[in-house]
């Protein structure tokens, strides 16, 4: 038997999606199947994760990435290794199953999601302690699957105000990978472009490359060509001569944090993309979660920026890009000031500037 | 016997220069040395230049590029070539040489240095028809080195009006290779720079990598790490956020065709770093030889901008960084306006704003 978790259905020439639910005819428990976004765009390669060891390794070598999707992930990753778990009691299951979503835990130590969603399982667990361990594997399992279908809904809730934004024959640009790939559904900075196309719109979509990881170019501009929209891929540095030449109407990007203000920290190259937007008097729109605002922080300055690799600048594919030695800024980041920002799409609808008292405009 | 144009002398590790013209021993004629760009940064290869097929070859494949330095090696190129025939009377040698000349000249069709230097050497000759063969050779080599020759002071001169321009400690950008590699001297782009660093500035150069051809990574910071410069390398996409973090005081970038009101053609990515540069109230300087103005266009609207290869934006080192496929914008050049500009170095001085007559300015 096979539980298909139908959200984003063209990702796989089967009709499956982005996260599948097999359980096992034996009954020793279900496994997590996801797409392996290492091997993309070359090849569509199926991962089949049953062990907390296979979830930090998917984890970590980004087979599965973007924050929602990591949650979703390790939510169902965990629900099938306790599905494994051979417990003489609920004591020895939870003192195992502890252990396990505090290894998962630390596969990407910034990954918000990835705690939060970790937490919320082991937290519904912890409330039903005097339950058998065959219960409270089914309880997990449907806790997982409840973090996976409340950001399906989500997604769409994004896609519908968004969509709202849009009009017919419009130029979107795009950058980073915000869309299925990296979400339970079917994405943030995405999910307005496939809800305007659900509903017929024609959509020109611009998917900036995204340097140095190419998430753009791998997997945006793949799973928008999948979903069969008409889509253009670019160097990061030739989003200028596009809005010069008229082709770009709006940008819709995602977030990876929004601090109280609005300045918004998403993948490196937003803010110049924010830039070049403002310049050319085109709408820049942040398509977030409403959980994504941080309103500890007050504003962009207090959000830190992590420096990568310099090997991911220097090298591709085993062939040097610059000279051995030479040194290397690779910001993973950046901060989008609020001033660049035209609205905030959430799941919570359209948050329109001032900022600062966010909280209290919806 | 070898004789080296010792131009800039920090490209070879034995101190020999970019270009270099070797007379052989036996007197059946000399032949253009150059440095193979192909193979950088990872190795430093010689490619011998003899023949005009292997001219053509260089020329096409990219193993020298910039438009003067293309131009310094056609002349140099065709002095080989010409050294070789084994003309039996003078028009014999003109039909050859001629012959030569023309495929030379197609080798690649939008340079126009390329045909500015073979046509400038063919002149020379037709005003010497009456000079024996040996002679003719002769002269054509004196041409040719007198073409290389006031290049190289072309980018000195560059160089000393662009450094009055900058001052100790600044932290300057610059996008793909405007430099030595692209000249028969130091650079245009660049120039000022070695020439700031030649009277002790401590100058931090950026160099924007430059997609999809990484002519910056691969070259800008080879030839300036070789120089002893500061150099660091950086996705065209992070430069927003130096800016933002105040690491860069002034941006230079070089030119391939200026109109006469100051609009720019250069490099993709160029426009964008320019809009980037005047949202944070950077000044931004173009480097170029005065002959770059092209005064017989109104403004940057008639330049036309070529589209290249998808394939330089959807693979690299037989790696797929895009699906199969999908459409792609690829650009060779972008417009900067005029008005992002505040002034141009050239080899005739500094000319700054209002810029629609030009001409009448310096």
């Amino acid at each position: 038997m096979s539980s298909i978790i139908d959200t984003v259905s063209w990702l796989a020439p089967d009709g499956s999606a982005h996260f599948q639910w097999t359980e096992q005819t034996d009954l020793t428990g279900g496994r997590l199947r996801i797409i392996d976004q290492r091997k993309l765009p070359e090849s569509l390669v199926y991962l089949d994760i049953d062990s907390i060891e296979d979830a930090c390794e998917a984890i970590q070598t980004l087979a599965v990435r973007g924050a929602p999707a990591i949650g979703c992930a390790a939510g169902l990753a965990l629900a099938a290794a306790a599905g494994r778990i051979a417990a003489e009691n609920t004591e020895d299951f939870f003192r195992r199953l502890r252990e396990y979503s505090e290894r998962l835990g630390t596969s990407r130590p910034t990954a918000v999601n990835l705690s939060w969603a970790l937490n919320r399982c082991m937290n519904h667990l912890e409330k039903r302690q005097t339950l058998p361990v065959p219960e409270l594997k089914r309880e997990l399992l449907k806790e997982a699957l409840g973090i996976l279908e409340e950001d399906i809904a989500l997604c769409d809730r994004i896609g519908e105000y968004g969509a709202g934004l849009l009009h017919d024959g419009m130029g979107i640009l795009t950058h980073c990978n915000a869309g299925a790939l990296a979400t339970g559904g079917c994405g943030t900075a995405l999910a307005p472009i496939y809800a305007a196309m659900r509903k017929g719109m024609r959509i020109k979509v611009y998917a900036d490359e995204t340097r140095p990881l190419f998430q753009g170019s791998r997997l945006t501009a793949w799973e928008l060509q999948r979903a069969g929209a008409d889509v253009t891929v670019l160097c990061d540095n030739m989003a200028a001569q596009l809005m010069r030449e008229g082709r770009i109407q709006a940008v819709i990007v995602g977030a990876d944090r929004i601090a109280a203000n609005g300045d918004t920290a998403n993948k490196i190259g937003t803010c110049g993309t924010a830039i070049l937007a403002y310049y050319h008097h085109i709408p820049f729109y942040v398509a977030a979660p409403y959980s994504t605002f941080d309103l500890s922080l007050k504003d962009g300055s207090e959000i830190p920026i992590e420096q990568r690799d310099p090997r991911e600048v220097t090298e591709f594919s085993g062939k040097q890009t610059a000279p051995a030695g030479v040194k290397v800024c690779n910001p993973a980041f950046d901060v989008t000031p609020q001033e660049l920002i035209r609205a905030f799409i959430t799941d919570r609808g359209i948050i329109r500037p001032p900022f600062p008292d966010a909280e209290n405009r919806i």
